[in-house]
């Protein structure tokens, strides 16, 4: 089999061999394929497409090109989440200890936050001492202990997956749906995992910017996920706006815990309680998403979520009395107040600018290897449909860096829009795929 | 500029501006681009095309990646003739001192054979002391001292040109109209050449199987040409069988000396004349086709070509005593007959198989540092619609090893075609872009 062979095929328009897939993925693994092939190919890929079947292929070669975590040990059906990606999305610190409250094991492996979008593992660092790099066997004592574990993906997962994301970030090939369904299914498929919930965002915020491309990727994933034994449903919501009032690591911690302890904040808890009454389905802890539900609601309202948090904390080495204290957690020295202009509704507060402006204060990151700054970010005082007076708060900006204020502001200046009409009611939750 | 962001452009199917054209092959020259970036981006402009616009900027800036040689010094207009490449595709040899022999200067830069067809510099070489490494002093020495040189491209012409293709075979992109175009062109813009006449081929022996697409890449290369200030014109010429009836280095060096000592071959002739015709017309030695035709065939019958041949031979330190003792050229120790299988029309000789038969045998290569044998080839002993009785010679197979040949009478064999009724007669030349 040569390399070129397979390049002229797809380019061609024509569908691979599961070998001639198979032959790429190992050679990319085993370095034995040049950069320059396995680039000329992502491209062929994104231009000319891969059918389902093609792509459960790549998934599945991508999955063993490394190792696939052993779980059995642990009762029970082991159920994680993954989200596409967003701007204040922190539904992973609110659904993982509720789920594992009401009797879910979740082992969640996560990832960091690159571009706007945050990540799990950046706001867990937030919490003084917590660990994400737990060793596998660590991971496994932590589930087995507290019914829960949420950690950073181990180099045994998925290795192909990281090249090819590398090499795929600077060949402009990233922007694939066989591509993005393949890595993020690999990485899902190789934790061990027996179910899976997706959150697939959609709006100006997200990765996918239409409600079609969207639901177009939860289909995918479902189905490579469901040809792979992997239990998988995935709901689409709206990334239009930041989800919740808190964008920046220990900003969002803190936004959690409140959720866990009660305190309302609408968009947040609603897509928080449905994906992990879905979790509860699928893991066989509830019948049925309305009495899951129920389970789910009663756990904030008992205070065993919040507890369930706790102890994930102490387990992975984190301090615990920050959901009691949370000076605990890193905070930023100033705070500016972005207020109103005008009287009216808030129309819009756009999640990818304002996850951008989050960036530039130092919470997220451009290059997987810069550092991130646990305590910056911002705070909505305002939601899209609110009234507001001329000079009423609409942000919060918590920064450290004057100059990085200023470069923040820029992009929160266009972020708002007010309008005199109230805007219509969002729809959050945009559509299901199971 | 990002050479990402110039992949994403091309990607999307917008046009690269000049600059970002520029930027690409002077990275790669440079070696600054790394190898991925550009066979990404090769692959969106095979992909995705590129505007006549583009494809002249390409050209340019791979014109500018070395020098363009000064040929200021020689008087006149020089003229150079360049083929897309076929099989027993000789008429280098023939019309290069039969322009000369007219008052044409005609700097000839030439490549070598790859795959099924030939190359200018293999057949030249099989002449005992031929020199095809002319420096650019000693070429232009022999320019003016003999008024043709023939050489292989030095290293400072286009040397991005030689990067890119090295990386397109191994990477499923070659074949694209404005790479192909871009490739062929940088070349022979940067020989320092007033004048241009292309023979694009068309046939199963040829890179571009049909008229159309033949056709497609003339008019690109002749719009390049005449952009960049080139004045070219091209035909398209037939390539469905062997030109001639010699295959093979040394065998194809004999038929051309017999064309300029008068020995009629049909095809060869009349492409060669064609061809040379159209460089007097260029080159302002004769006022028009008819009267350029005239002069050609006249410096056949003089003897005035041949004599130009044996000057050219000598001024590049080969032996002019070739010319009249055949001898003097390699030879093969064996000759195979392949005979006609029963009586009719000789319907077809597939160029292509005919080509790969006469690389089996030694004559050409499969990559590019093979060596080639200047002995081995294939006589046509019969030429599409002769009438031929069964065990009449088809092919005379001169060859060195029996192992070689019994592959190449395995592609012989499906070469030859017979039929009950004379096949229609061949169009030559197929048609002209000026």
């Amino acid at each position: 089999m040569r390399a070129v062979d397979i390049i002229l095929s797809k380019r061609d328009g024509r569908t691979l061999a599961r070998e001639e897939i198979r032959f790429f993925v190992d050679g990319v693994t085993a370095g034995t394929l040049p950069d320059y092939q396995a680039s000329a190919l992502l491209m062929a890929i994104l231009l000319r497409g891969m059918t389902r079947e093609e792509t459960a292929w790549l998934t599945d070669a991508m999955v063993h090109s490394g190792g696939r975590v052993d779980l059995s040990g642990i009762p029970g059906v082991k159920v994680d989440k993954h989200s596409t990606g967003g701007v204040g999305d922190k539904t992973s610190l609110v659904l993982a200890p509720l789920a594992a409250a009401c009797g879910v094991p979740v082992p969640m492996m996560s990832g960091r936050g690159l571009g706007h979008t945050g990540g799990t593992l950046d706001k867990l660092e937030s919490i003084p001492g917590f660990r994400v790099d737990l060793s596998l066997e660590e991971m496994k004592a932590a589930l087995a202990r507290v019914g829960c574990a949420m950690i950073g993906q181990t180099a045994q997962i998925a290795p192909a997956d990281k090249k090819l994301y590398a090499l795929r970030d600077v060949t402009g090939t990233v922007e694939s749906l066989p591509l993005i369904s393949a890595s993020i299914m690999s990485k899902k498929i190789a934790e061990g995992i027996d179910a899976l919930v997706l959150d697939v965002k959609t709006g100006s915020g997200a990765f996918m910017k239409t409600d079609a491309d969207s639901r177009a990727l939860a289909e995918s994933l479902v189905s490579i996920g469901n040809a792979s034994g992997v239990k998988t449903e995935a709901i689409v919501t709206a990334m239009d706006a930041p989800l919740g009032r808190a964008v920046g690591n220990a900003l969002e911690v803190i936004e959690c815990i409140e959720v866990l302890k009660g305190v309302e904040s609408a968009d947040l808890v609603d897509v928080s309680v449905e994906l992990a009454a879905r979790m509860l389905v699928l893991g066989n802890v509830a019948p049925d998403r309305h009495a899951a539900e129920h389970q789910v609601r009663s756990a904030i309202a008992s205070g065993a979520g919040l507890e369930r948090f706790r102890r994930i904390i102490e387990a992975q080495g984190g301090d615990p009395k920050v959901v009691d204290d949370y000076a605990r957690l890193p905070q930023a020295p100033h705070r500016h107040i972005v207020s109103a202009p005008r009287a009216g509704y808030v129309a819009g507060i756009d999640a990818e600018l304002i996850g951008r402006a989050s960036v530039a204060l130092g919470a997220g990151r451009d290059r997987v290897d810069d550092p991130v700054d646990p305590a910056v970010g911002i705070l909505l005082a305002a939601k899209p449909g609110d009234e507001v007076r001329a000079g009423d708060p609409i942000l919060e900006v918590h920064y450290r860096d004057r100059g990085r204020l200023e470069t923040a502001m820029r992009l929160t200046g266009r972020a708002i829009t007010i309008d005199d009409q109230a805007p219509p009611p969002r729809r959050l939750i945009v559509g299901e795929v199971r």
